[in-house]
């Protein structure tokens, strides 16, 4: 059963049986530059590098009705595949919407999840070009998404031992807006409605990866499973370990406020934050941190077991992780 | 409720929407020669038509696990999309698979899946470039694929009242499968293989696209909702009607000997035929007809309320329809 090997176990099973056929890649037209395992595919066409990605919110699992409206699910459902682009270092192209409705859903939240959807679309450049509308006992979005990327692509896969690490902003806001939200307590005032836009009105950081590739930086992923589970991955796919200071890892005041006690864990392990986590020399990372207002160095790639995340208080002591990011079939 | 005014009608609602959108299209590098509406979006970049398409396939809609094997829902959910491809004249470059996945579900299901899904790329020349896996209360998959075409790309907006209206082979086989299955009447012979196959192991006619557009076809969809339904999409884009022949309408022995009074109405209304579905001036049908061995001319496009279709028999009398397409809301 998949809940016994988990989602990522899922993925990697999966990425052995498609890697057969990436061997065979014949077609120099389309040269596949980045399969499964990246934010997004990617391949070089005679004149541009093209990146397709896709995401899915599934009723009861990604987002709950009484806790996400119609139109924030557009904008959410866009969103998290915007980041994506943003995350290869792209600017967005087109957006194929795949819905899943059941047969009670009305006509008036079929529009406003498509008015957020294209709410998201004007404000980042991207086109709803077509998609499927199709029956379904859950309500499912899928937004699959083209783009485009110069010659540099920021990947996984250009992590180096001694880079410094960082993050593009705070973290932790959505988690703490979902927390707060389950539990009936979102404040009323300015920090409620914070964090609550955090959790459904993520902000893809397309206007930070054109940044990152002109300082510099190869190495580069969104956060949408938590701080410490995607530098998992991106180690992993660079054959590397990480050292993140907790000390470091950027929270705003609203979160801090909300959660005096937890915000430290919320930043580490929440998810659906959508900044962008990169890496590379401490000279590149220095620069990209100048330049771009929130973002902040949290922590350094060491050569360790590849995909090994430590994080570490002011006196280099281990701290503990609550748990470790989202994994829907665990 | 979305059931009362059906997919089509949610389709037509969504499609003004995002109408608005594509009149502020201002991007000249990339631009959307058809968005929603065909069978897949196309749009032009300095080099080449790009076109992308998704459809999904949804557990207890679209598929059942007691009819359908995994490996066979693999292939399906790959040659439906293949067959977009098709409909617009293209190749197949890469696929997005989303999978929804249930807590119970086995690696081994997975892993049919995917080796479905994966002979059905190369059989076609398409590669699986990414994806997503999510837990869900259902199964479903969800394939996005894009593809690439030459100058000349075929579209459902392209009829003109006088064409011929032909399809590139034998209809409602999978229809009289799917019915014969579900009767639990499905023959032990060639006979019910045959039917069965017609189902679970569709045949995108990549093979017949080519050929269309070398006699000169502009005008072409894929039989996905059955051949009344789908010439009426075809009819409404071009603005124009159809009368098809009844006489004229293919069926293969294996579905006549199965069904000697319903075929004729699998074969008008059944669905999930994937042939291509063309029209086109007599001399350019004609071309393509001779050419393309199972190809066979239905019909004939005429000035008429858009999207009128009408069956008529040997002296010219309406021939009553069954059913009127697949429609999962209404």
């Amino acid at each position: 059963m998949i809940h016994e090997i988990g989602e990522f176990g899922l993925i990697r099973s999966i990425r052995e049986l498609v890697c057969e056929q990436e061997a065979q890649d014949g077609d120099d037209d389309f040269r596949l530059l980045l399969g499964i395992g990246d934010d997004a595919a990617a391949w070089r066409t005679s004149e541009a590098t093209e990146l397709a990605t896709t995401d899915t919110l599934v009723d009861g699992v990604h987002f709950r009705h009484d806790l996400t409206s119609w139109e924030d699910l557009g904008w959410k459902s866009m969103a998290v595949n915007l980041s994506d682009i943003a995350a290869m270092g792209g600017r967005p192209l087109f957006a194929l919407v795949t819905l899943g409705l059941t047969r009670d859903t009305s006509v008036e939240d079929v529009r406003d999840l498509y008015l957020g959807m294209l709410a998201a679309c004007r404000t980042y450049g991207c086109r709803i070009a077509g998609g499927d509308v199709v029956h379904s006992p859950v309500d499912f979005v899928t937004v699959a998404m083209t783009g485009i990327a110069g010659d540099r692509v920021l990947t996984r896969r250009a992590a180096n031992p001694g880079d410094s690490v960082a993050v593009t902003g705070p973290l932790g806001s959505a988690a703490g807006g979902l927390q707060a939200l389950l539990r009936g307590d979102l404040p009323h005032d300015e920090s409620g409605l914070h964090l609550q836009a955090a959790l459904n009105r993520p902000v893809p950081r397309l206007d930070a990866c054109e940044t990152l590739i002109h300082c510099g930086v190869k190495a580069a992923m969104d956060v949408s499973d938590g701080l410490v589970d995607d530098l998992a991955k991106l180690c992993e796919a660079s054959g590397v370990g990480a050292v993140v200071e907790a000390g470091r890892v950027p929270a705003d005041a609203f979160l801090r406020d909300a959660y005096p006690e937890g915000w430290l864990q919320l930043a580490l392990n929440g998810g659906e934050d959508y900044e962008l986590l990169f890496t590379g020399a401490d000279a590149v990372v220095e620069a990209a941190v100048t330049t771009l207002p929130q973002a902040t160095v949290v922590g350094r790639i060491v050569a360790d077991h590849p995909g090994r995340v430590r994080v570490v208080d002011e006196v280099g002591a281990d701290v503990a992780l609550s748990r470790s990011g989202w994994d829907h079939f665990a």
